[in-house]
């Protein structure tokens, strides 16, 4: 099948740069000789987990019990469900656990945790669970300095129905930093809140088996991982204009694209129109507080995949993309209607979540296989 | 099945507010005498476009060729697919319009419509044609006063394997206003198109059947539609915090809302976390624009629907939604981990397209029926 073949807006994917993504990624994580539990939230598709770990069904994270449930029934057997459970989830949680599933939850709350006890003492199981610590303010958990940590942990290691295994912390602030050198110290201070907590709780004579860190640019810059026993990084996969912006790859790294069709010529307006609006890039404007602020999106040819310099997705209405140009007008006759283009994502994850599977490209730019994504909850 | 029975994150639909929505709409539309043709964009519904039409398969308009299809296989036969046509598109088109499909087409182009009829030739169909007309500079279309309306519609009615059938134009500008006169304005301008091109071919004796305009905000508040045989409208049978921001519609109109639960008490930074992040709710920030910029959203009670004053939305990341307060702290003892609440959304088409199903909530909050929806392309 051809690029022709497809119907657009849709999403392709340049395998040769997907495996190269992965490819680095391992070695780095592999150099640093900690375990790798990929975050499977940016793909969900099992055949980019499997490419992951090499063929196997290795330990991963993920987002929603949807993709615990799609991964699991593909073989992944070590889920870290990566949001903060509550009691109303549990149901679907023993049902995975009772097929096998090796299923650990996250939490950060004394209450939640007195609930998981009774509710495992009740369906007489035992839940596995990662206190969530909160490294930079950025999302859920407790601060590496707040007494409820060990509280928490000896409350999860006392009461039956619940077990402590650990911390895991994400620095979901490193996507504002603005040079590697804040990069790394983001690095640092997210390994050194899982190593404070692991001190803390080992006064109290608890051990964390698992102390779990990571995010695409901590783990691609981070220096020392001593005391850390797993990395998780999820959007490296594919990269995005976002990651571009903070200096985590390059732009030829950018693996996911919309594949989308010029549809309209709007000259009085230096425009092209095309079927990739809002529903298709989605609506995420992160670039919008780095020095390239790329709107909606930026302009490849659709066979090579190489940029059309000075194009950009301009503005995004639910069906209709404004391409425009940074500088002079449009040449038209270089884009009839109905000329295919490729289109790079400002945030691979949001992008990616509007479509219902891949079209893998191969080096011909030919569609060599289609994989399906889970998506919802 | 009650709302404590729902996987969050989820759309809930209250059916009142929906039906009074499509109440107060058809209504107006029929007050104008004139035809409504819905956009069924924004549900992508059968249910809801049945609704619509008061139990029957009324025309209606649609963004895709998969909304075609799948309402085309309920029973809907008269249908606009409102996004430029283009030559790839036509096998699709056909599959269509073989199975009895009164499918009608747009286009802004003259060679995109040389090529059309030159397919149609070669396929021994007619394809119905209606030309798009830019009224405000907010979308594809030729402008009112472009020659080429008239050449384009001549060769469209000239030419074998196609047919004219008149104009249509999108008031999409009418989202950009800040007054109810602003809004009329706008309307007056989206019929004045439609009237001059309609008075252009008739002067080039061409006769323009079907003369189309629409946009929930124009719908609303147009007092003269003479000259006009069709109005569309979408986003009016759910409403959303843009509408009320533009004085469409009241907060209580919002239909849809997505249902959540705290996940995360985050009390340093007066937050709560909740389930439906960036995903769920959509990254669409269209009120920034407005006088009451929402964020990613109000909150309500589960229960009841009615709005908790000053929570909002504050940021949001893949799958989790933090909610703060305008001013004051929050009382957490209000909203324990795992207490639902809905999110009423920016921009319900964006905010929906996220989900693959309504729970409809009768007056009770119970769920009374389960509504599929028709995603992707």
């Amino acid at each position: 099948m051809k690029l022709s073949d497809l119907h657009t807006p849709c999403l392709v994917l340049d395998q040769l740069k997907l495996k190269h993504n992965i490819d680095v990624m391992n070695a780095r994580i592999q150099a640093h000789g900690v375990m790798f539990r990929p975050h499977v939230k940016t793909a969900k598709c099992l055949e980019i987990a499997r490419l992951v770990s090499a063929g196997n069904t290795g330990p991963i994270t993920v987002s929603t019990l949807r993709e615990a449930e799609y991964f699991f029934a593909g073989g992944f057997e070590d889920i870290l469900y990566a949001v903060s459970i509550v009691p109303a989830r549990l149901r679907r949680v023993q049902a995975l656990m009772d097929r096998g599933c090796d299923l650990k939850l996250i939490l950060d709350n004394i209450d939640v945790a007195r609930r998981l006890a009774a509710a495992g003492m009740e369906m007489q199981m035992t839940f596995k669970t990662l206190i969530e610590v909160d490294c930079d303010g950025h999302r859920a958990g407790l601060a590496p300095n707040d007494p409820a940590v060990v509280e928490l942990a000896k409350i999860l290691n006392d009461l039956s129905g619940v077990e402590f295994l650990g911390f895991m912390t994400h620095a979901g602030e490193s996507y504002t930093c603005s040079s590697i050198g804040e990069l790394k110290r983001h690095a640092v201070q997210e390994a050194k809140a899982i190593i404070d907590c692991t001190q803390a709780v080992g006064k109290a004579g608890l051990s964390a088996r698992i102390r779990s860190v990571g995010s695409t640019p901590t783990a691609t810059f981070v220096d020392d991982l001593s005391g850390i026993s797993e990395v998780r990084a999820g959007v490296y996969v594919f990269q995005d204009l976002f990651q571009v912006g903070l200096g985590v790859c390059g732009l030829q790294d950018i693996a996911m694209a919309v594949l989308t069709t010029v549809v309209s010529h709007k000259q009085s307006q230096n425009r092209l129109i095309v079927d990739a609006g809002g529903l298709a890039l989605s609506k995420d404007h992160s670039t919008a507080t780095q020095k390239m602020d790329c709107r909606y999106g930026l302009v490849c040819h659709a066979e090579s995949g190489e940029l059309i310099d000075g194009l950009y997705v301009e503005a995004a209405n639910q069906e209709h993309g404004m391409i425009t140009a940074v500088a002079g007008q449009i040449d038209y006759s270089l884009f009839p209607i109905g000329t295919q283009l490729r289109i790079l994502p400002n945030h691979a994850c949001m992008t990616a979540a509007a479509h219902d599977k891949y079209h893998v490209l191969d080096v011909d730019a030919n569609v060599c296989a289609t994989w399906s994504r889970c998506n919802g909850w």
